[in-house]
């Protein structure tokens, strides 16, 4: 059923996709600034579901790709994914009916109601992965055959870029490649559809997803009760599947690279309450993908890995990780379109040089996931 | 005046660019026979002089860029400038009056004549540098206010990218990036400009003067006479300068690395004749950038220095610079269009890190150029 985005929403999304994110996507402030500027300005954006869309129309997945903590430092001036969105309806010669994120993440699932309020279309809720991924083929649009290009990007010193590949891994090169030239990090837009790519291809109900995760944080802290049960409740009534906690403690050491338009590294955390005398390390390329608790894999990509401050349920993202923080780390299970054989073979632990197999969450923590099969 | 350029011109442009390419410019035999292979298809090209464009025409400058090496290994399909030249024309929207190389070089002077044959239009008789650079800021376009974007690439492999900048610097970067993820080097044209543009700012007759050296050298061959000074004697009736024979010895090492879409390095070379006893190294970028003979400067960027074959004076690119050859270098005074202040910061000698002032070759052999006066 289609709703209407306006400020309020967009708070709460800032949250909940911050937590799909798996650490990535980028800053949720930022990105919630620029949705909430726009919205004030240019009025609510309507949301629609998938199943609404009309088979033929044209709809434009946009967002921001680079390493996300560059974006921290230089504040996009706000209009370069609105550029890159317009420049790729110029191309593609046809007025889009909709736009869409790319991924569920901070920045990328808030960015968007930017550029829908501007242009005055509605928004499809839903996305190509219903996380965060660091490259541009790793995507469910990929999976399942559409091609990347042609792709608009711009940065905000005002270069453009529109590239043609014959696939979507030249196109995760030379869009890289962009990327690190434009400063670290650029706005896109790309995997131009149809109405019924969508209904066959993206992650449904992503962004009102989001929204209802913000919502159960931020209502249950208000409340004075405890948003960690609050956010495990709703996902429990989603298309992912109930998230798990993996471990509590504090960060002891975080490790950090940033090159070739990505984040890379680890952090450490060191268990207290029933985690006493444990330790967890996540490791990271713009997004958490692993998660081992004293050699023992507990979660793996596609899975979800957040961390989230322990008072207040809010998600980290890897570059805003720092010593000293106390958190709960968090494994949401993937929708079922993620985790298909082809899909695996786009985003499996191996394909982040991970020698591991993927196990889903819920063979991992057997007897947690039964005791809440119903 | 007008001329009409067949297969036995290209044949000499071949020998004749490849000398004033310093070097670079890519492999004189791959364009040759790219020029031929269209000319044989579409027919005889017409060579216009600057003098002879409508003030309003549109030109096109087109070419390949990146580390030419790679480009002897990976055969160009021979439709990828083409496609280039036609991508820009399609995105400003117009016509062009006429191709124009950007640079004087082995390939980058024949391979724009395979453009026009294919596309049945003129070629102009100038370019951006009367020689080769490794930069796409490095051009008398850029010196003399032009922008080079939009510009448009194409890689053997199909990728197109068409980007726009606000400095041709950030073009230079961006592009670099994408060549080296098309695989080393691409085909690109860029810097479109008016008849009247072409007037003011590029170097002139440079078409007709290679094919004016080529056909020196090959003629004075043919006669069993001696190439070089057949080709000095040419140089001197041009808007160059008198070449000066700068050493004559065989290489005995040569240091080459190639990476981030350049081609570096140095040649050593063992002095015979009346150089026995002394050492020539030349630096090159790409192109043969230093020449210096024991501790020395003999030679520097913006003049041009090439290194020849002693018996037959057939240029050697730097990618086909071998231990053992019998070798000529020789200097060549760069027109004054490229001496200018604004042209020295572009591309004096610091502009390649090398920490000297450039002394133009005139005065680093006073004598010689005395002698040769009048």
């Amino acid at each position: 059923m289609a709703s209407w985005i306006g400020e309020r929403e967009i708070e709460d999304l800032a949250i909940g996709a911050a937590i799909l994110g798996s650490g990535g996507g980028g800053d949720p402030y930022l990105g919630k600034l620029m949705a909430q500027k726009a919205i004030k300005k240019y009025g609510k954006v309507k949301l629609l579901s998938p199943h609404e869309l009309p088979d033929d129309a044209l709809i434009i997945p946009s967002g921001m790709m680079g390493a996300p903590s560059v974006g921290v430092e230089k504040v996009p001036v706000g209009n370069e994914v609105y550029m890159s969105f317009k420049g790729l309806e110029e191309y593609l010669g046809k007025k889009a009916y909709a736009i869409m994120p790319l991924e569920s993440g901070g920045m990328n699932s808030t960015i968007p109601f930017a550029v829908a309020a501007q242009a005055a279309i509605p928004i499809v809720d839903a996305d190509g992965m219903g996380r965060a991924f660091p490259e541009i083929q790793m995507i469910t649009f990929h999976v399942y055959g559409l091609k990347g290009s042609p792709m608009v990007m711009h940065s905000f010193q005002g270069d453009y870029c529109l590239i043609k590949t014959t696939d979507n891994y030249r196109l995760e090169r030379i869009s890289r490649a962009v990327a690190v030239q434009m400063g670290g990090d650029a706005y896109v837009a790309a995997y131009s559809m149809t109405g019924k790519d969508v209904k066959e291809m993206a992650v449904p109900n992503t962004i009102s997803f989001g929204i209802r995760l913000g919502q159960a944080v931020s209502e249950a802290l208000e409340r004075k009760e405890n948003p960690l049960d609050a956010l495990i409740n709703v996902t429990g009534q989603s298309s992912y599947g109930r998230a798990i906690v993996l471990f509590k403690g504090k960060i002891i050491d975080v490790e950090k690279q940033i090159g070739s338009g990505f984040i890379r590294g680890h952090v450490s955390v060191e268990g207290f309450e029933e985690y006493k005398g444990k330790l967890l390390n996540v490791y990271f390329q713009n997004e958490n993908k692993i998660a081992i608790v004293d050699g023992q894999v507990v979660a793996s990509v596609p899975d979800l890995i957040t961390l989230l401050e322990k008072e207040t349920a809010n998600p980290i993202t890897t570059e805003a990780l720092k010593y000293g923080y106390r958190i709960v780390a968090l494994g949401i299970p993937t929708p079922e379109l993620m985790r298909t054989e082809e899909a695996l073979k786009v985003w499996g632990p191996r394909c982040f040089g991970y020698d591991i197999n993927y196990v889903p969450l819920e063979e991992l923590h057997r007897e947690y996931y039964l005791r809440h099969m119903f």
